[in-house]
């Protein structure tokens, strides 16, 4: 048994992960870390958990990280930015191993940090900046099996990337073309007790918000910008526009994608731009045998509430022959694929089990 | 493994019945029932199963009974009024068992369902009529395991009664002054395409509906007039308020009761009305042991957000000496322990499994 | 022009005061009071007022009392319970009405006060508390007329107040079997930034609060109570249970009430339960000059989209022969009657205006 | 007063034009058309209208244009496709002006409207589609003064054109690289009982619809095309992608708009790309007079709720010197600058009032 902390248990991520873990044959939460609430039972705070976590363990504790890794296999951290990167020390990755779900470890280029995060301090240790793997399950499977570290991507990250990805790797679009709108239900913004997540602000509107400043952006570029190396790219970051939007919804992030088709060259040396089925071609090459991504018939178009409770991503899309574009769209739920499941999903693939185990639960609709 | 076929798979609770199945170590659905949808993949008309399903039965099929019963150990009938109790033939019950989610088979007295179901015809065949059993688990468990036929209660009705009926039995309460407010998601409505159930009737509003004419009315007081005899009582029924609101969610039930108290004597002679530890005595009694019942300590009420996704009933309560009333409260998730849930818990009883196979799912927050 | 003045502009029923001004020809908004966003543009707090706010009064401002007195011809205090009476004066009420849609004046008995309010301090000064007229237009209309300060009802109670008054005072029902299951929408809850008011935890769930000790409840035993002194009664508090519900709404209060009819002694001298005819000629010998209250016809119930946005009021009832009760329902908008319109209502009452006066806004469906 | 006639008053938007002018000083609706309510009161299929419509005019009518015709001094045809272009012959229009909510005179060019709406037929009329004035009110207001039909805008054209109109007009954007991503609450789906608009399954998701195909796009290409001519341009229709999504909410349409700018030339011979001043400009050249268009400070972007119930266009946008783009967002309701409020304005156009008559309300918030 997988003995498992988390850090900022009480979040929303973090109970999706203690949700998730109740259902992992081979893993058990023995640490609910929360400063806000330690002391308080966790079953008294999320009132779900009511009668499903053992009596022993059934309590918030003051988060310790050097004492956590002694008595943790795997430690997640649902923490603010900076926090994980201001304890870290390679003496605790010795003792466990760390799956971190907040920016920290994700940006390895220390000034494109500072640039997107003024004003949030984080802890440049180039060693551990250098070790992390960005744990994107389904791109980086292999990196992710031997690390001691990994950066959980960002939930509207997971959401652009994968929908992107094959199309940017076979060099079907031109990918500085890209332009991101994502749409994101409320539980992405957290637990806090901030006036604009008040039901009556959120509910019966929609706004966009951290128009050209979203720090998801910097992190879809470098990621996307590796994807270029499959096509003969050097991995440089690539240069999009990317529009978060909240939604009156709880969960669920539809990532909608707009990019002009690139010509490439058939065998028989003719120049066309690809058409549906070389875009569909593609899209089987990197997913067709992936569990968690379900690729869409043509006409059918992701919706978050066929994802919703899972760990799916599903991907639709459509070549528009008068604009040249390809519209594509992604679907997750923000707080599985695009926060606690993916986690959950790396902690598989670090302890070498079946990657699935913890997340076969099918979407709950309605 | 358990062969089983779903008469209105297409539904809200006939899917939900599928979905739970999903995750049955013992039971697999191998006929999708569908009069409407014949023909097409059942996980294109919920795009939540899509990859979920076997191939070979993922197809809606056009429900044929006498077929059925054939190919399957047990049938779910997810249908409108009148249809079960006009096909059902003892030969079918001889080959399956049947577990019936419609109101045919509930009520045991034909004039009051006449009464009640005005212009609704049912073939009252009496012995089909005497031989159903009242599939509510926690109260009629005994009677379940040896049945053939289950009459599957109503949302409102498990909700009703599982709150009110261990103070009905034990006499601490005058049954006859029960006044039952219950509030629904709009699930409950089920998948028809009628007008008051399009998003912007039902969003931002509550209303009630069918005051003093609801159909679940009789039910609970035939199921809450047996409660009587454990305390000496004759199995009459009661006679109550009930009145369901609809309000702006798609899962959840919530039923806030109210009771005077009734005088009981105690050992040493005095009478007295019941006090908070008499109640929760008789709760406890009756509930211990049920997994899934969580009785909630004193101050905290329930909630739909925490039964969710679950087959959960949570309930809680407070005396009011003022009034000298107790003021009780249930919360359930309408397709789960409301229909499609406490249905699998039935088959599970019927097939002397554990009770909680397939019901495991932690409830879903947010 | 009457120049007005609100206090705690920026909470939700502040700010529906200054909406509904915006539409009244005869009253302006001079002062805009509020702490929390003192020296910020009015128009900015809450951008539906972009551009409709003269500049020169489109300022937040730190509410002073006694300055505001000589600025403004009324002044509303929509603030937390015990902020008015720490500051109200009788030079204050020299210079300036006041209507305060806060508690502080609502109920007289001083202990009644002390033990719902618990912890929570007001200045039981009981001059101005004598003074005070509990504003509810419709029955308290003629002490209105002559008052200084008004305190404004609760949003429940309004609702609960209007749907059961015409019957007690009538002698209909037994008021002391009066049940009040009320369901609220969430703006009611205010605008502070509390995680239980969040979007995730709001959203998808009902839950039942203050059970039993809910501060509305003595406010509506108080004046339930006066209105007994129509059928000859003393006026004394009647004893009910009242339970509020939080549902994932934004406006919109529906009370649901029952209560058990009382034999009535006809002309003839027979006693006889009152039939569905007494009840409505009850009702409508109160309300049918009433151009707020909308008694609905048989069979039609209230809802609360068809009152949102406005000042309406309306009702629907049944009588339940079998159980010889009648169930009442009242559905308003809980920031329009039950804040923030009543207010404008009263005030236009203090200033010898048409009541409807900036109140005529159809209700905004869907 | 002005004689009114709505065909369609049943639906959302015909609906939403009765309340609009129900606050209006100079019109009046005295024809209630609707096919499916004939006969019924129309204040009890819109409860909202209680108590609010003369007794004379409050029933449901058969709809009969050229009886219409005679009785209405203006009939708004709030209808499906293909029904007004099917019975409107030149003696209506004698007799009465018609403003059309339907797309069936939008679309000048009869081969695009074959293209877009496949298998609707209109009757393509040359002189009547000739004489059609497109009322998108802030940039057509000369040409409506003297219309007699009126082609009301759809809800997503409004509000994208109005949102990237001046960028296009004076030639700071590529207009062939405009892609707009919109948002719409369900009401825009109309009132019909349609499964997909049902309340559970549009709640809690989000998805893209008619993606490369939805008819609204060719109405923004060619009045897009039009705002060409202000800079030279020869007013050919421009191509664009526009994806609409269904978001779980009433009212209220945002739409995302992107465009990679266009270099100008500086008076002092100097190429540049536009800047915010620039672009600010170019907005305030349009719209600083327009009492419904408010242009938001930098840094501020549209919110739905800000609008709702009103006839505002909000519009934010910002320049991403990165990547060499503007993004803009607008924001309406889509009832009322999308639809009623619009066709209100139109109608105060045509008989020469103040254009804001009956569109004085205040946005409802929250």
């Amino acid at each position: 048994m997988i003995r498992v902390g988390i850090v900022g248990a009480t979040g929303y991520a973090g109970a999706e992960i203690a949700g998730l873990l109740l259902g992992h044959p081979q893993a058990e939460v023995v640490f609910y870390g929360s400063k806000s609430y330690a002391g308080q039972k966790f079953s008294a705070v999320y009132g779900n958990f009511r009668n499903l976590i053992e009596e022993k363990y059934d309590i918030c504790r003051e988060p310790d990280l050097p004492e956590m890794a002694k008595e943790c296999d795997v430690i997640f951290t649902a923490t603010p930015q900076g926090y994980l990167s201001g304890l870290l020390t390679p003496e605790i990755l010795e003792n466990t191993k760390v799956i971190d779900l907040s920016a920290d470890y994700r940006l390895k280029d220390i000034e494109v940090y500072k640039q997107w995060y003024k004003g949030i301090e984080r802890n440049d240790d180039p060693a551990l900046l250098s070790e992390a793997v960005y744990g994107l399950c389904e791109i980086n499977r292999e990196d992710i099996q031997n690390a001691r570290l990994v950066a959980n991507p960002g939930c509207f990250t997971t959401c652009s990337i994968l929908t992107a990805y094959p199309l940017v790797a076979e060099g079907l679009i031109d990918p500085d073309t890209l332009i991101i709108d994502a749409k994101s239900g409320t539980s992405g913004a957290g637990r806090g007790a901030k006036l604009p997540n008040l039901f009556c602000e959120v509910n019966e509107s929609v706004k966009p918000y951290g128009v050209t400043t979203h720090r998801h952006t910097p992190e879809i570029e470098e990621q996307l910008g590796y994807a270029k190396r499959h096509c003969g790219g050097d991995g440089s970051p690539i240069l999009i526009n990317f529009t978060p939007h909240l939604i009156p919804m709880q969960r669920g992030i539809l990532a909608t994608e707009y990019a002009s088709l690139r010509k490439v060259t058939l065998p028989t040396g003719k120049t066309v731009l690809p058409d549906e089925s070389m875009i569909r071609e593609a899209y089987e090459k990197y997913y067709s045998e992936e569990k968690f991504i379900r690729l869409l018939p043509a006409g059918v178009w992701p919706e978050t509430r066929w994802v919703e409770g899972s760990n799916f991503t599903d991907i639709g899309f459509a070549v528009d022959p008068r604009t040249k574009r390809v519209v594509m769209a992604g679907a997750l739920d923000n707080l599985v694929k695009g926060a606690a499941g993916q986690a959950v999903q790396n902690m598989n693939i670090l302890f070498a089990l079946p990657e699935y185990l913890g997340l076969e639960k099918a979407p709950l609709f309605p």
